[in-house]
């Protein structure tokens, strides 16, 4: 594999840092090729702006048709473009964060809203001119595993647990970020109550981290339908015949 | 109403910097008070790092216990403080934003990253010594209402819509920090298809902001669950008898 792992956590000394240095090193052994994106290290600046465009400060900024000819002629700002170049290198890409707030930090949600531009990662056409995503487009072909540290405990982040089930808190990065720029998502490695890990617990989790990575490249990844495929009519409403009667998030996933 | 209006979009001259004119312009009219955090206009950093908590550069940073410490002792950065201040002066908040990958931008994301820190916006327990979260807190009795530009078409953000439903994708939000914080959120005014909107669309969307704004201080907000009001056990799941048999997103409304 050639692993692009992108990191959002302040502090090299916490349990994330730990987990990620454990996830290189299982990566080396396994004779897999690694790029890091170390988002605090970087300093990354994850706020859209019209400097990513090189627009003219006095131009009525259009974030999706500036962010595409921006694209489409190399002038992107240069931090956004050597992400790029990460993500075409690579086969995987591993997502590393804490849980803030229901979702990603800031600064990884911005790496998404900054480096994922229309042309890029959206807004391509196939051969019979309907638009490609979900499941399709010109990252289609890549995996991606988040690994999440939550400061609950997993019963309350399960199905009827009270913050809501973790796959589907994490819907909007699987579904509607990766699988959308047609990235397909295993499931994710979360660790529950990490502000309370015990050593024990670490040895536990980064044994798990490991064992993942080692069937990363054949692991089932979550079977979100395609949008071009047959489940969803010409509103990309899905089909009535299709999981009937149900309505949420979950009649997204294929059976 | 006391409103503090959240605007987060990079171009004042955007369908949703006229739409945030003609609702300042409304509440002024109504005789309400407002006061604003144009994140774009403040240059708002929306990154949590140690520098929030005056903490020594050597030490090891922990989110969670440093930002109590340093809020308890008044000592987050002055940038905290001021959007600190201007929650508890307002009784409700609007939350403006273009939805982008299925959430808020990241200056935004990262307003509640940076702000809703622990003993201000969470982690106080009642006089039974339960933690208070979810409908209940300091900040409860306020409520908050999103206005959401997306790109999309309605039915593709409905039910059973590809996108994934708008109401499911903004839990996060509305569940998991606003709700979690004891804020009540009422539905969100949705503007669909932004990059296509007509003047006559400009001019409907213009009217109904008007007419929520008016309602807002009466409207029922979602009705979310109570975490201590009895219908969660001990492990903070829903209790068998609530939502008998469902999972998802959708059982953490009351009937």
């Amino acid at each position: 594999m050639k692993v692009l792992w992108i990191f959002a956590h302040p502090e090299r000394r916490s349990l994330n840092a730990s987990l990620r240095d454990a996830g290189i090193r299982a990566l080396d052994e396994l004779g897999h090729e690694h790029r890091e994106s170390d988002l605090y290290a970087m300093n990354w600046n994850p706020v859209v702006d019209r400097a990513d465009f090189g627009l003219d400060p006095a131009a009525r900024l259009l974030v999706g048709p500036d962010s595409e000819q921006a694209y489409l002629c190399g002038e992107l700002s240069d931090d956004i473009r050597a992400e790029q170049e990460k993500i075409k290198w690579a086969d995987t890409v591993v997502l590393q964060f804490p849980l803030w707030w229901a979702g990603p930090p800031a600064i990884l949600k911005g790496w998404f809203d900054r480096v994922f531009v229309k042309g890029f990662a959206f807004g391509v056409s196939g051969d019979d001119g309907r638009t490609l995503r979900y499941g399709e487009g010109k990252l289609a072909g890549r995996r991606a595993m988040a690994v999440v540290s939550v400061g609950a405990r997993e019963a309350s982040l399960g199905p009827r647990g009270v913050n809501g089930d973790i796959g589907e808190l994490l819907f909007p990065l699987h579904h509607g970020t990766l699988w959308y720029a047609g990235i397909s998502a295993v499931p994710p490695l979360v660790v529950y109550g990490a502000d309370r890990a015990t050593g024990t617990e670490y040895v536990e989790y980064s044994t798990e981290l490991t064992t993942r990575l080692a069937s990363l490249d054949t692991t089932p990844p979550i079977p979100f339908r395609y949008q071009n495929h047959g489940d969803y009519d010409e509103n990309l409403e899905l089909k009535p015949d299709r999981a009937p009667g149900r309505a949420g998030l979950g009649v997204h996933l294929a059976p």
